[in-house]
């Protein structure tokens, strides 16, 4: 039967978890359910419950997942691998195990000494770059940049095909938090305004160019002021707020850049379709071209690269 | 009769309502209600069912007023005063008028352009440094340099007297939010432990002198993965982000300090003893003297040099 599927593939982070049921690189059929961090029931049951019908049809698959499942507060922890870390290592470091007689896999995240000297770690992009790295060989050979942006963006870099360091920005989650839970925005005032969103990002990014050396808690207040002094629109404010901080998650990456890479590359953008328009934007500021990429797809062939030995097509 | 009062001074802000009885500038008594973030009911009912034994006593005495009572969402809207900004000034600017018998005055916030070029606003500190010039003749000459430390810590410039310009970091603000609502910390592990507390203050303050050119962003994800990867405990996590903001709010505010500034003045600081504490430290780091100053006194000496021709001894 050509149309049988090898395996499952998961993606299980904090907030959700996307399963794909996989016929080698081909996707099936799909189901979403609960992420780490809003399980009701445990994440066993929670994960065979997602993945009940596909059980009752085909009998038990291989299962892979990837992202926050193998953290500490999610089913089972998996060690960090340390970088570099290629499809050998991380193979190595996948936990193994039997549950409800499939045959689960859990892709470890990875550990690094970061750039500036601090401990940095991540769990389940490490899966998106092995898949960017295996569908796109370019990315195989020298060095690349990839930028991951999200709750915790992540600058990654490439290195004859092994993830060679990162350093983690916290701008998604500092962006909501100021933007939901601060005194910066009103959250009652909420209009949508493309044209003001597109304008105030503009000008938070342009802001935190001029402002390059002035730390951001010197620049936030003026998100409120603005609205106070300048009557600028709750819309354009948000945005603003958005353009000062991803302009200063793209500086803080810029010593990564050098000339060659700049002349040379599009750096892939691997994240949400409308965040990675964003980071295009900051990027091209600075003459840096990108390219953006399908993040689920990137797991799913991530987690292919991994299982490649052990799924018979 | 020698110690009957004459006025209420109020320091009415988002958090608390702090009424003193006062006879010129000693206090007689006080009493505190609810800030103007969180009323229940209105802050007409709010002041005066706070300060109602007062008025059954003495009948009714003036009532000044400096805070965000003065604000959009407080009792009544004071429009802001402009820099340079003197004792002559803000009494030029206060809003006047009577309620239940009671002649009331509210003190104006001020605004300016910062030193960065963005519009800033302040509602309260402006009363505070009018009372520190006040109370300290030192400051009423040449050019000083004041940190008033909070939610919206203030750097204010004051020249011949007046408030010429002042600068607003959002430092403790981004703390509250990043260490009771962000994944930083884990708000379940709270242990205090003062040793530890100590060192994560001190070991972030040097990471943010080390990293002075590094947005905050990329130093944030530290204070998470030193925990997880070097077993940082919950104590030293929680004053390691503390010493990585007040640093880079201390490093915003450099700018401000020349080489004569600091070989002659000690920097005032206003604000809650235990924070002045760690900005006196953060800003010892640069060689800067400092001499930390009661807030409360302040607002009280800052209402009473507003009022001064107006309340008779």
């Amino acid at each position: 039967m050509t149309d049988s599927p090898t395996h499952i593939a998961g993606d299980w982070g904090t907030t959700h978890l996307r399963l794909h049921l996989c016929r080698g690189a081909t996707v099936l059929d799909k189901v979403d359910g609960a992420g780490i961090g809003s399980l009701t029931v445990s994440a066993e049951a929670t994960l065979f419950g997602a993945l009940d019908p596909w059980a009752r049809k085909y009998g038990a698959l291989p299962i892979w997942l990837a992202g926050m499942v193998g953290s500490r507060n999610g089913w089972r922890e998996v060690p960090y691998a340390a970088c570099p870390a290629g499809a050998a290592e991380l193979r190595s470091a996948l936990l193994r195990f039997d549950a409800r007689g499939h045959s689960i896999a859990i892709a470890a995240g990875v550990s690094c000494t970061n750039p500036l000297g601090a401990p940095d770690v991540m769990r389940g992009e490490e899966t998106q770059i092995l898949g960017a790295i295996a569908t796109h060989p370019a990315l195989g050979r020298g060095r690349n940049i990839l930028a991951l942006p999200g709750t915790h963006t992540k600058w990654a870099l490439v290195e004859d095909g092994k993830l060679k360091s990162f350093q983690t920005s916290l701008s998604g989650e500092l962006y909501a938090l100021l933007r939901d839970r601060s005194t910066l925005l009103k959250a009652s005032a909420v209009e949508s305004n493309e044209e003001a969103e597109r304008r105030g990002f503009a000008a938070g990014l342009q802001r935190s160019l001029e402002m390059r050396n002035v730390p951001l808690s010197h620049l936030l207040f003026e998100v409120r002021a603005r609205q106070l002094i300048e009557g600028m629109t709750h819309a354009e404010a948000s945005t603003y707020l958005s353009g000062l901080i991803i302009g200063q998650d793209v500086l803080g990456a810029l010593p990564w850049f050098d000339g060659t890479l700049r002349a040379s590359t599009a750096v892939p953008i691997i994240g949400a379709p409308k965040l990675a328009e964003l980071y295009a934007a900051a990027l091209a500021a600075h003459g840096i071209e990108t390219v953006p990429l399908d993040a689920t797809e990137l797991t799913i062939a991530g987690l292919n690269a991994l299982a490649h030995a052990d799924i018979a097509e």
